[in-house]
C-alpha cells in the first residue's frame, strides 16, 4: 500500500475501499495529529472548493479547517440559494467550471449519486461530503478512526449501532466499513427502523450480526455504542414515536451495566438521544470525533492531492 | 499589567475589565497600527471561527480582517439560516464542536447572555461580538481607542452620548467604560429614550453625569459627540417619533457652536442622524472608527491567543 | 504603456480603456498563466473585499481564487440578505467602511452605475463585477483574452455574437471591446433581440458590422462564435419564444459547415443553447474561458494594487 494509489482519486463511497486502503488512511490520519497542531505548508498554493447544495455547517467547516491546517486555501458556497451556479446549470457544467478554480472539490448534494456523477466530469478529485440519504464516506472513516484511537484496535470488538438504522445517512456506510473488520455488530432499533435488508445481505457472512430492540440487554456486552437520532418525522403515527423515544435515550442509569472501557459515539448534532449528564463520563467520545474528523480529512486531502508518499 | 493575564481569556462584557486592563488593550491596539499596515505572521496556523447567529457584516468582516492581518485564517457562518448547526443543537454542543476547529470563537447571538454561556463550555477563548440588546464590548473598546487616538487622552474630556440611550446596544457598554475615566458625561436624548436607570446608578459617583434633551445647548461644551440612531420602531405613537426626529440630527448649522477640536463618533450604520455635509468636516471621525476597530480587534486576538508579551 | 498607469485605478467600464491598455492587460494575463500554476506571494498581506449585492457565484469565486493565487486574502458577502450593511446604509457609506478592511473592492450590484458611484467614494480601487444590465468589464477582457490565446490574434478575425443581443449583459461590453480591433462583427439574433441601436452607433465606423437572423448562413464565415442565452422571460408572447428557440441552438449538425479553427465561447451558465454533444469537439472553448477569467483577474488585481512593473 502506498500513497501513490490515492493521488487524484475520488472519495465517493466507503464501498470503493478495501480494508488495506482504509487501514492506510487511518494510519495517515494518525500522522496528521501532530501536523494539525503545528500547522503545515504541505498544500500551500492549493485550493479546495466546497460546493454545498445542501447546508451542513459542521462538515463544511471540518473540511475547510483541514485544508487550512495544511496551508491550502478554500472557496465555495454554503447553501444553494446563494449559488447562482444553480440557475438552470447542470451539475456537470458546474463541476467543469469549478475545476478551473480548485484542486479538489468537496460536494454535498441532496441527490443520490450526485457525487459519483460529478466525479465522472471533474478532472480534479471529488470528495463526497454526503449525497442523498446514503453515502457519507468521510464520516464512516472518522468513526473508524475514533474507534481505533480510543480502543487501540477495531478487530475483536463488539460494536452496537443504535437508533434510526433505516434512514440514518451514516450508519449504512459505517456498517459496511466495519464489516471489513473482525467485529460483532449489534443493530439496535425500533422494528420500524431496522437496518435495511440490502445492507444486512451485504455484510452478512463477513461479520456476526445481532439485531435487537432492547438497548439495556446489549449495553453490558459491547465495547462501542454508536448512537443516532430517531427523527419524529419517520413515524406516520406520532404515538409510535412517543413509545420508542424514551427507550432509545442513553443516560447514566442505562449505563450502569456498561463495560469499563465502553465508548459512546454520535455523528452529531445530538438532540436528546444522549442525556447531557453522559457528557462528563469517560464513555463520551462524541465531541472527540469532531477533532478526529479534521485529521482524517487532512489525511484524505493530502493523499488525493499527492502530498504524501 | 502584562499580556500573560490575557492569554486564554474570554472577552464577554466591558464590565469584566479594570481601567488598567483597558489602558493596556488600548496601548496594544496602538502598537498594532504598524502591524496592520505591513501584515504579520503572529497568528500563523491559528484559526478564528466566526459564529454569527444574527447577521452583522461590519463586525464579522472586522474580526476576519484582524485575524488575517495577523497571519491567521478564518472559518464560520454569516447567518443562522446557513447553519445546520442550529438544527435543534444546543449552543453548548455547538461550542464544543467548534472548539475542535478553531483557536478562538467570535460569537454574535440574539440572546442576552449567550456569549457568557458559550464561554463556560468552550476551552478556547470566546469573544462576544454582540449578544442580546446589551453587551458589545469590542465596540466600546474601539470607541475608547478612537477618543484616545484623536484627542490624545480620555481623562478630562466632556463627552456626550446622544440619541437612543435606552435601547442602543453600544451606549451602555461605552457609558460604563467611560465611567472608569475622569470625564464629564452628557446624555442627550428624548425623554422616552433616556439612559436606563441601572446604568445611571452604576456609573454615578464615579463620573459627573448631565442629562439633557436639547442638543444645541450641549454642543459648545463638549469634546466628543457620540451619535446613535433613533429607531422609528421604538415609538408606539409615530407622531412622537416625527417630533423628536429633527432635533436629533447633526448638521453644519448645529455645529456652528462647536469647539474647534470636537470629534463626532457613530457606531454605524448611519441613516440620517448625521447629515452627509458633516462627513467632510474635521469633526467627522466615524469612518476612522472602522479602522480603529480592526487594530483593537487585532490586539485582542493577539492577547487572548498569547501572541503578545 | 506601463504598469504605473494602472496602480490605484478603478475598473468600471470597458469603455474606459484604450486598445493599448487592453493589449497590455492581455499581455499581463498571459504572464499570469505560469504564476497561477505555481502560486505567488505577490499580494501577500493584501485583502480583497467581494461585495455581492446580487449573487454571482462564478464571478465571486473567480476573483477570490485570483486573489488567493497571488497570496492575498479575501473577505466579503455573497448575497445581500446576509449583509447587515444594507440596513438603510447608503452605498457611499458602505464603501467608506469597507475601504478600511480591504485594499481592493470587487462590487456586484443590481443598479446601473453603482460601481462608478462606489469608485467615487472609495480611496481603494473598485472593480466592477457587474452593475445593472450593462457593464461587466472583466468578462469582456476574459473573452478577448480567450480569443487571443486560442487564435493567436484578434485582428483580422470574423466574429459572431449570437443570442440575446438586446438585454445580454456581456455582449455590449464585448462588442465595444472588439470594436477597438480590426475585426468583422456578425450580430445574430431574433429581430426582437437585436443589438441595441446605441451600441451599433457607437461601434460603426470602427468595424464592419453585419446583422443576421439566420445562424446557419453565418457559421461557415466565422472564426469565433460567441453564444448567449435567450431568456424566455424576454418574450411577452411565449409562442414567439418557442419559434426562435430551436433556431438559436448550436449542435453538431449546425456545425457541419464550420471552419476548422472555429472557436465557440459562452459566458456561462449555459442552459440548452449549446448541445452537450458540442462539448467534446475542438470548437468548444467555453470551459477554458473560466480558467482564462482567473488569469485575467490576477493580472488586474496585480496591476491596480501596484504589484507589477
Amino acid at each position: 500500500m502506498n500513497a501513490v494509489r490515492f493521488e487524484g482519486r475520488d472519495i465517493i463511497s466507503i464501498r470503493d475501499f478495501t480494508r488495506g486502503e482504509l487501514d492506510y488512511i487511518l494510519n495517515m490520519a494518525s500522522e496528521m495529529e501532530e501536523v494539525a497542531k503545528r500547522g503545515s505548508d504541505m498544500l500551500r498554493g492549493r485550493t479546495l472548493a466546497s460546493l454545498f447544495f445542501e447546508p451542513s455547517t459542521r462538515t463544511r467547516l471540518s473540511f475547510e479547517v483541514a485544508m487550512q491546517k495544511l496551508g491550502g486555501t478554500t472557496i465555495g458556497f454554503a447553501e444553494p440559494d446563494i449559488s447562482s451556479i444553480k440557475k438552470g446549470e447542470t451539475l456537470a457544467d458546474t463541476v467543469r467550471v469549478v475545476e478551473n478554480y480548485a484542486d479538489v472539490i468537496v460536494l454535498r448534494h441532496p441527490l443520490e449519486g450526485a457525487a459519483r456523477f460529478a466525479a465522472e466530469y471533474a478532472r480534479v478529485p471529488v470528495i463526497n461530503a454526503g449525497s442523498g440519504a446514503e453515502e457519507h464516506p468521510t464520516q464512516a472513516m472518522l468513526d473508524l478512526y475514533t474507534i481505533l484511537k480510543e480502543k487501540g484496535r477495531i478487530d475483536g470488538l463488539d460494536i452496537a449501532l443504535m437508533g434510526d438504522l433505516r434512514y440514518g445517512r451514516t450508519v449504512h456506510s459505517l456498517a459496511y466499513a466495519l464489516s471489513l473488520y473482525d467485529v460483532r455488530l449489534y443493530f439496535i432499533s425500533p422494528s420500524m427502523l431496522r437496518m435495511r435488508r440490502e445492507v444486512l445481505d451485504d455484510i452478512k457472512g463477513r461479520v456476526d450480526v445481532v439485531e435487537e430492540e432492547n438497548v439495556e440487554d446489549v449495553i453490558p456486552k459491547i465495547d462501542v455504542l454508536y448512537v443516532t437520532r430517531i427523527q419524529k418525522e419517520r413515524f406516520p403515527d406520532l404515538s409510535d414515536y412517543e413509545k420508542v423515544r424514551g427507550s432509545y435515550r442513553i443516560d447514566l442509569n442505562l449505563l450502569k451495566g456498561a463495560k469499563d472501557g465502553l465508548i459512546i459515539l454520535h455523528p452529531l448534532p445530538r438532540v436528546d438521544e444522549i442525556a447531557p449528564e453522559v457528557d462528563a463520563t469517560p464513555y463520551a467520545k462524541y465531541f472527540k470525533q469532531v477533532w478526529n474528523g479534521v485529521v482524517v480529512r487532512m489525511a484524505l486531502l493530502a493523499l488525493v492531492l499527492g502530498a504524501l508518499e
